[in-house]
């Protein structure tokens, strides 16, 4: 069993709309310090596998394929333990 | 100037209806190693001070008045550089 954690962005150059809201509903709150605020999605993925190098492959299709939108999103990932 | 990242998930108690969906989708797409994904919200902020104990104070509260649901989601967050 590997546990995996993958981050999904959205790219600098893109605009981020829910941060945006997110950042402005802050400042309403008081909270005037936040000068940027961006979201992404986290998903932590279970793979049952022991084969860190095969789930590492298989990871990098799934963000390709599925999990992220490579044309508007960044995607990293981390193997755990 | 700090940088922050929050991360959002939901509890290990509720169900993660969207999670559960893009796992059935990894499935059909040939992903059988997929044992269980659930799906979280991250957030990159940068905040305006120098002042890393106050950040800390102010994130805290950030967290819990807006990004982050406490009935159904714990949230964590580290500050860097």
């Amino acid at each position: 069993m590997i546990k995996a954690t993958v981050h999904v962005t959205i790219k600098e150059s893109v605009l981020d709309p829910q941060g945006a809201t997110v950042q402005g509903a802050l400042h309403s709150l008081g909270f005037n310090e936040v000068e940027s605020l961006r979201i992404g999605k986290f998903m932590e993925i279970e793979l049952d596998t022991d084969n860190r190098e095969e789930a590492e492959q298989r990871l990098k299709v799934m963000c390709e394929k599925l999990l992220a939108n490579t044309v508007v999103e960044d995607y990293r990932f981390e193997l755990e333990g």
